[in-house]
């Protein structure tokens, strides 16, 4: 069973790496640009069969090590 | 117009960050873990009204910067 996650910042807390890439690709040339924001992506593979269990624990993960819950968000789909 | 683009290590490609999590998540007690691996993720805003071209764009930015063509691979969705 797969699932993706993607952690992102929260709205409100400042971004200075996608700030960056903003800046990068404005020089590029890219003048239509009006927002870039950088978050983390991950492809978790289980070996459950169960799709709701697998699911609770893909959340698990996330609360436990891969989302700082603090100024992050995250979001799981099954793939 | 908004994009998501998520950029991901090609298959045969080691990932050592993500085996780092995952080793992590086992020694928390997650054994059902088969494997993860870990991308990019960026959210894109462009002030482009035509979709195609906005997307086009996207495209261009990661070929330019945001992917590395040569050990990653990248999608790009219409959020």
């Amino acid at each position: 069973m797969k699932f993706s996650v993607t952690v992102t910042l929260k709205e409100n807390v400042l971004d200075p790496q996608g700030k960056v890439v903003q800046n990068t690709l404005q020089s590029l040339g890219m003048d239509n640009l009006k927002s870039i924001r950088q978050g983390k992506y991950f492809e978790i593979e289980l070996n459950d069969n169960d799709p709701q269990k697998a699911e609770k624990k893909v959340d698990d993960m996330c609360k436990k090590l891969l989302a700082n819950l603090i100024i992050e968000d995250y979001k799981v789909n099954k793939i």
